[in-house]
């Protein structure tokens, strides 16, 4: 059985991602959680990652440390799921979005922050800011339409690109982002999923325990 | 034929990743160039990816717009080339690896930028920096020995890992960062690639054009 080291799940988007595809696998996991805001966190994250970062996958012997290499590894290891859209060019595209995603939106990452136990809250809205949504909703405005008679995710069926879209998702309902209606439609598909509400009423909980 | 769109070879660790893994391949490719530092830069980087960045590789209508994304597809492309290690746990440590480096080293990025025309640079010295310095060299030091009895590169045969350590390679050679024996000697076997003098002489004729 696989073992995902995650942060908070109220604050660590680079958990959720993987830990959305193993649900969406229907894969039994075990989950270890490091609370990020300790004196003792950055010591134990070392433990688990030289790299000083969460999430890291546990498979036997194997530690997968990164949120997109979790992930590829999840597709080989489980070919019939597709994690990621079989045409290879629809893959390049994916994977595109998705490396786009792991390295950039920094503005949307530091002034747009996860915080799924908030809502309504304004953000400071800066040129890089308004770069940032406009250009993933111009992603979800190209590519939704392109698929939508083959599921209800970005390519059809659920892909690692939904898994990395699903902490932007968090965002933009957070932040009260304005969306046109199919990309605004596709938020509410993925908040609705039930693993996302699963991972929602675990941060409320957090929030509870005063994480 | 491919095309790749590039920035300016002495600044574009970016656009070095991708670039390496195809002269390593022996594949012939157009390679369009986009001066960073021009007033129409933004405008010309935004027409070719509206991700506004590079660099981009166009494989007919296709266009993959990531270092990352282009280095996994021209993996599928070139299956015989082996640019992943061929056992899953391996690849999955290769992939960890370069994903890390994707989104990571922010300080190695700020504080030792690349830069190939200058030599006996002194870097300020961060713990930030020193972080990134000695992970760098744990997982050459971890690596290295582990392979060398099969090639010359971090997992023995040139793989995209090796794309991505290539212009950190040139970071340590620049700002004079002291290395371990088999860390230095991996860094000047990098250098003394036939396609890094390659791509070291263009950036020295850019700076000679004023780029």
């Amino acid at each position: 059985m696989f073992t995902l080291i995650i942060g908070n799940k109220n604050y660590s988007s680079w958990s959720l991602r993987p830990w959305l595809v193993l649900k969406m696998l229907d894969e039994p996991f075990e989950e270890q959680q490091i609370d990020l805001y300790l004196s003792d966190t950055k010591a134990r994250i070392l433990a688990a990652n030289p790299a000083g970062k969460v999430p890291v996958l546990i498979d036997r012997k194997l530690r997968v440390w990164d949120s997109l290499a979790i992930c590829e590894y999840l597709a080989e290891c489980f070919p019939a799921a597709k994690l990621w859209p079989d045409d290879a060019g629809l893959r390049a595209v994916a994977r595109s979005i998705v490396a786009e995603i792991h390295s950039g939106f920094s503005a949307l990452r530091e002034h747009l922050a996860m915080n799924l136990t908030l809502r309504h809250i304004n953000y400071q809205s800066t040129p890089a800011v308004e770069f940032d949504i406009a250009r993933i909703i111009s992603l979800w405005e190209e590519h939704l339409p392109r698929h939508q008679a083959n599921g209800e995710f970005i390519f059809g069926g659920f892909s690692i690109a939904d898994a990395f879209f699903a902490p932007i998702a968090t965002r933009f309902h957070t932040y009260n982002v304005k969306l046109p209606e199919q990309s605004q439609a596709y938020v509410n598909r993925l908040l609705a999923l039930p693993a996302m509400r699963e991972w929602y009423d675990a941060a409320q909980a957090e929030g509870q325990r005063g994480q």
